[in-house]
């Protein structure tokens, strides 16, 4: 495309809107500051950088986990925030093992077809010669209980697809997600002897994606793994054909005894209530694919963009923003349910602003309580600049989850982009070249821009 | 990042403006039916991997083009266009030969370096051992004027950057891409030996992007070349310590005698009043790098999949719409100019709506006309669930360019997040694995929705 000049009307309909019952002075040119510095100065991105490509995944109780924990001390310390602290959370220490492989075994003509497969988060091990047996495909567990007794013996696949159809991915997720989830509990239930889930992923791709499973004492323990998207209609297509369709595969995980890690928590002093807090934050961990880029490195290094910004550009916030990189979310949710059970006598969050759904263009803000909507939603057009002015009820984050719950905290979650998240989650894909530094930075100067006017509005 | 549940509260801002001033009836139903087809049916995405890994690149003139050609009016009858045709066009026929290279030959003890270089668009070649001069490096034209007679028998070198901190990259793009188009010319002029001008891409990194440049019958022509970003800051760091750094480099292209091509049409006749268009397009050549993915494969897919989605859903258009793949947007907009000084008796187009900024995240609409801009603003909330409302004044594209200025054709552009664009742009790196299925998609859905609505409203 050639240029061709155009004329932008930006945030036409907010000001429309908000113009004489609200004003934005002095936030409206802080806040084109503050996009405009995190796009000069690139800090957010060349700091992931580092994190993925020297430290990479980071699972809990890994010692790459370990060595992030240290990593984000020294960059909290490096830019300058005021003061910088570890807060000590027991953690699991699920282990993956060296061998993952995979077999489909059918009688037709294709032979045997290599399975591209990896053990789900929590799964327990196959017996060391692995497990062979016949599949038998679901879509959903009604269906698993309508078999009767068809599954016994059997390696349940369940292949229900996120469903193309939703706007939002994440609805996708949430309509698919509990094969993953429940998918080794209800296999064994029902005489299955494993379970096979179909990657959550938007795309037909050959990367399996893995993601947090459990399994409940009164059922049996069944290994249970992902398959790629095009493994799994593959699979699906030779059990219409076929006679019989066998897989065999193995895995070697293990959960090891929990071992000591931390939350890594940052922050600027509010300069006239301190002790009312401001808190931004991601996780740390993430899982053992790819480098974590996505899931969730973009959310610390936001986190840690947040107090950069304010730091250099020599704001003094009145209340104290707080940047935490939680650890554990992915496999437990320690960190965050560590976080809100601390007692921090003479303390009092005021907000939670979480980014936890990739690095990607913002969109705005989903704001989990009616209230704190009612209160934040006046301020939308100060983000019609960069396009990310949807300030919407509802959303939150998972860290911050114990903290809205358990001590009324309004969680807030930065939107962005939902579209290509499936695309890297969990998998080998989440890597830092699918990160765009000017879509990362953005998103990190929204989260500032609406911490700071929380810190100096009040909430 | 698990689940997180979110209460959607889309298209709040909109429907609080317009619900009770516009009936979006039935158009609003209909709008998320045709989004969640073109999610469900991924053609879009297919086809485009279907041009770009069979055919690849194609450059005005090129066999490739040829092929893209044939290509199109395929996929146009395979999808059941009523009416499939060529229009002859004659194009320049530039090529650039097999030779590319430079080095960096500086005093001190780095030795020489390899130049990631390619030859601009429309440069004449080096003399077969290439040239051999001194580097000066501007940041402008003016700053070349004030050198005198610093520049004669130089290599200039034009290294101001996009500006990172522009919110939407066009606009960076705008202020920088003068060195690209009159770099040669005003470097003759200062009795530069040639030109060699910073990659237009908003990051640091080694792909050299091409595009087009000029000359002038009255000066000297130089050859021209683009060099990476990340050789333009090395080179600029040299200059900065080195008393003398030369480039050598030899570039092989040039300018073939013009050859006849094609631009290809297809439509839906309208029930009602055919004689009135509405045009859906993009441009069918690209530069001779990467496969023209974004740039603008994607457009042309789209603006076919605006036919398909019609037709798959039985809709019956009152006007006609038009989708039309132009040829030569890149190198001389032969095209766009043919399509519009040609005779079309008894027809009349009223609006021209293109795609040429890639295949990213719908937006919304820039409409180059008040007029039509102030009667298309109230459907904004019929794109609202996709999160592609935004309608603003100002807009357009460089092939429906000619239709609007000599025709009085109400220009409309599909406005799309624009961060990762320049990233790809002209460069080796413009590839599918780029694209993402759901994002090109919906640009293409946005475009149909907003083609019927005229088609059966009229402007």
């Amino acid at each position: 495309m050639k240029l061709v000049k155009r004329l932008l009307v930006l945030a036409l309909l907010p000001a429309l809107l908000f113009a004489q019952t609200s004003n934005l002075q002095p936030y409206d040119t802080l806040a084109v500051t503050i996009f405009k510095k995190t796009l000069a100065d690139n800090w957010a991105y060349e700091t992931l950088y580092d994190l993925t490509t020297n430290i990479g995944h980071r699972l809990s109780g890994s010692s790459q986990a370990a060595s992030a924990v240290e990593w984000s001390k020294n960059v909290m310390e490096h830019i300058g925030a005021d003061r910088v602290w570890l807060e000590p959370v027991m953690v699991p220490h699920w282990v993956r093992g060296d061998i993952e492989e995979g077999t489909i075994l059918a009688n037709g003509s294709r032979g045997a077809i290599t399975l591209n497969i990896t053990a789900l988060g929590g799964s327990i091990a196959t017996p060391t010669q692995g497990i062979t047996a016949e599949v038998i495909e679901v879509k959903s567990f009604d269906e698993l209980g309508a078999l009767g007794d068809k599954a016994k013996g059997k390696i349940v696949f369940y292949n229900r697809p996120m469903d193309r159809t939703q706007f939002d991915t994440f609805n996708a997720y949430g309509g698919a997600v509990n094969q993953r989830g429940r998918g080794a509990i209800e296999a064994a239930r029902a005489g299955g002897v494993a379970a096979l889930v179909r990657s959550m992923a938007t795309r037909l791709d050959y990367f399996p994606h893995t993601g947090g499973m459990g399994y409940v004492d009164s059922v049996t323990k069944v290994p249970a793994a992902a398959i790629s998207t095009r493994d799994a209609e593959t699979l699906s297509e030779l059990l219409k054909t076929e006679k019989s369709v066998r897989v065999r595969f193995k895995l070697s995980a293990q959960t090891l005894p929990d071992v000591e890690s931390h939350n890594v928590i940052g922050e600027i002093r509010g300069s006239e209530k301190p002790e009312e807090v401001v808190l931004v934050g991601g996780h740390l961990d993430s899982w053992d694919k790819g480098q974590g880029a996505h899931d969730d490195g973009a959310g610390c290094v936001q986190s840690i963009e947040v107090l950069r910004l304010i730091k250099e550009l020599g704001l003094k916030p009145k209340r104290t923003i707080r940047a935490v990189m939680f650890m554990n979310e992915e496999n437990g949710l320690r960190g965050g349910i560590a976080y809100a059970q601390k007692e921090r006598p003479g303390e009092r969050h005021i907000a939670a602003i979480e980014s936890d759904a990739g690095g990607f263009n913002p969109r705005g803000f989903g704001v989990g309580d009616s209230l704190a909507y009612s209160k934040l939603v006046k301020w939308a057009p100060l983000f019609a600049p960069i396009g990310a002015d949807k300030i919407e009820l509802g959303g939150g984050g998972a860290d911050i989850g114990p903290l809205a719950r358990q001590r009324g905290v309004p969680p807030i979650g930065l939107n962005v982009n939902s579209h290509r998240y499936f695309d890297h989650h969990h998998s080998d894909n989440d890597t830092i070249e699918w990160v765009n530094e000017r879509e990362l930075a953005l998103g990190a100067a929204a989260m500032a821009v609406l911490a700071y006017v929380i810190a100096q509005e009040g909430l």
